[in-house]
């Protein structure tokens, strides 16, 4: 268990990077410092909040400046669409093809390549106002997973199939790659979505396991209980985003290629319903609309539904608080991990509510937004902006020095308040 | 939203069919009737409990002894295992493998054929003791995917393999194939798992598809809301089991071949974790010992994480009671399905307790075990034994007459104690 003393110290210092300009306050119950400038005024009635990751895990500070600006992107291309008068389903969608397109980050283009140099992409998406739900898992030569995942989601919406027949909400292998195809969503060439940096780290995994399995004397000792000099940092960067609209709707959506030399067909968190992502609108049993996207190690986030229980959780009072429990007693002290030596992984979730208090004139409604993000890998990369932003803010979150990934966690977040006049 | 008549009349109702002898009492607080009786003193200190489903859908009369016979063979092989010392674990795997290779089943031999002809299946297992999991999906040419499964599960429990990587919980397609034959599990050809009754319903589905195409004209016209002369009776026969061992311990597996005519890659509920099956032991923060296994429309079991919600209701005092509570509001009335005109699944379910009550002697401990099961489908064909039985009793439950599949719900169970003389 974590003390409190080792998230405090990072809570407070969020975003404090030189890059950022105009952070959102800190999560806190005062309404001080809160985003409600309208830059522009043409975004009345349209608009909304993204929040994106570009993975849990390891990001040098080599490569920290390709990650934040491939985060600023993909927040702007969900605010573009949001300001378009789209639904926060799409918009999250969109900003999913910016991070899978990205060759930095282990999603669509790029992906780590699996025991057989070949890449195959898990990705999902869930819609908090239908509560539908589509996910594709271990599919090949797809540039974008995620519109997959999507089109599923709307063809399920559409309702039966000919001759009464349920349409399907999880598509895998082959068949996913021909469902896609038959759905105008054209194929791409595997060759093209390796990168030299896929290629070089697949060759020097490959040494390393045939080293690793070289030392390993005989069949008694194949099996290592310890993680150290494992694959295990640097490719965990599945890539995520949580959306809400003017309506107040979320979505949640994920991609990932996978752990780097993984088993042929193996499917992570990214495709498994509850696991990777999560999205439900505010109802009579839930004060608030959640969202949540993971990123990590696929199995210990399976394992603990890590995306499900965050929302679960974000119906408490207190947010920040209830994320850290979540966090510490539903992931790192899972019963579900008791054998796992060092849990890795990182969410991150947002969750809102109409605004409570007296708006400045009757036909101004606001929703507020409370945004968080938390891991126990050394860092995640983070970006997030609303329609009423000119510029997305990006954020490499890293666990306080010496802390031991897997085993402590940072927590983080902010709040923002989005206006809109109502006709 | 189904009345209490609806169900009451079916609870009285439980195993008055002829073929039932020595039946448990119907689920009820009182401890009449329980099956204290020792008939083979050898299995102190060994035994458990066994319940087993062929599926929630529709099974004809003329079916019904070949149901009932392969539900028969399932629970008295896991039987056999437990009273060789088996954990529940190992139990339910044997079970699931008889109900796999009936040729009456959709699951293993004899699984319903997808769009392209083939045979696609999905299983999944859960040990309740080590809470480790273990599933395959759209898995073909394998005549048991259960034992990939399991054994995806055992290899998960010996910890990382080489070079720190971690081992797989879900493999899918041609990868999950593969990685079967090279832990020696036999690869079978899959005209051989395709079964007589199974080519002559894909005929038959093919042709009422192609009608169906033919009679909805144009694009507009392409969906039905409606399921009626839709393939959603008779193809639903998921194969599930929930066990308890002596030791207490719980666990649960499914097995399909999914729904008939669905398109290749599709995977449904029993591949999804808190989908398919749930078992989890006893600890500080569950009283009760719980394990479940659903049947029915996949994607329906999916969007509601059936088994994971039955699982956790069987916390509450009165099981009967939460069980129909989860089904209605979880399921029937579920949020998540309210576009659906028919909510068609059902489960089994166990959960069991060490006995409170004074035993007959200070070194006999007693588990209390209550299962019951629910559908929603117009039938659901059931076994059981514990190992105290000389035989399985089994049982085709039926909605009551005048209800509406998809609407109205039936629930029965029973309860029994099991003995073991500690040294």
């Amino acid at each position: 268990m974590i003390g409190l003393s080792n998230y405090a110290g990072v809570m407070e210092g969020v975003m404090n990077s030189a890059e950022e300009q105009q952070a959102s306050s800190p999560l806190t119950n005062s309404w001080s410092n809160k985003q409600e400038s309208s830059e522009n005024p043409k975004s009345n009635g349209v608009g909304g909040f993204v929040l994106v990751h570009a993975g849990a895990g390891y990001h040098s500070e080599s490569k920290a400046k390709e990650y934040k600006h491939v985060c600023k992107r993909a927040c702007q291309r969900a605010v573009a669409q949001l300001k378009a008068g789209a639904l926060a389903v799409e918009a999250v969608a969109a900003a999913l093809v910016e991070l899978e397109d990205s060759p930095f980050t282990n999603a669509g283009m790029g992906s780590n390549l699996n025991l057989s140099g070949e890449i195959e992409c898990d990705a999902s998406i869930m819609d908090g106002k239908s509560l539908h739900y589509g996910a594709v898992g271990a599919i090949s030569g797809i540039k974008n997973p995620v519109l997959v995942a999507n089109r599923l989601l709307n063809e399920a919406q559409k309702g039966k199939l000919s001759a009464g027949r349920i349409p399907p909400c999880f598509l895998v292998g082959r068949g996913a790659h021909d469902w896609a195809v038959s759905h105008g969503i054209p194929s791409c060439p595997s060759e093209k979505m390796a990168t030299k940096f896929s290629l070089s780290a697949y060759k020097r995994n490959k040494r390393k396991m045939e080293l690793a399995e070289t030392m390993e004397t005989g069949q008694t000792k194949k099996r290592r209980q310890s993680s150290e000099n494992g694959n295990s940092s640097g490719c965990l960067d599945t890539v995520g985003a949580v959306v809400v609209d003017l309506e107040g709707n979320v979505a949640a959506a994920v991609s990932s290629g996978g752990l780097a030399m993984k088993h042929s067909g193996r499917v992570g968190q990214a495709a498994h319903y509850g696991c990777g992502c999560w999205a439900e609108n505010a109802c009579n049993m839930n004060t608030y609309s959640t969202a949540v996207s993971t990123s990590g190690c696929g199995e210990h986030l399976i394992r603990t539904m890590l995306a499900r229980e965050c929302s679960a959780a974000m119906q408490s009072e207190d947010a920040h608080h209830a994320l850290l429990e979540a966090m510490q007693n539903k992931f790192i002290s899972s019963p579900f991990l008791v054998s796992e030596d060092r849990v890795l992984g990182g969410v991150i979730v947002l969750r809102c509510c109409r605004c409570m208090e007296t708006q400045p004139s009757q036909n101004i409604q606001g929703i507020l937004v409370e945004f968080l993000w938390s891991h126990t890998t050394e860092s995640m990369c983070v970006g997030y902006m609303s329609a009423q932003d000119s510029k997305a803010k990006t954020h490499i979150s890293r666990l306080p020095p010496g802390t031991v990934p897997g085993q402590s966690l940072a927590i983080e977040g902010g709040v923002c308040r989005l206006m809109t006049v109502v006709e």
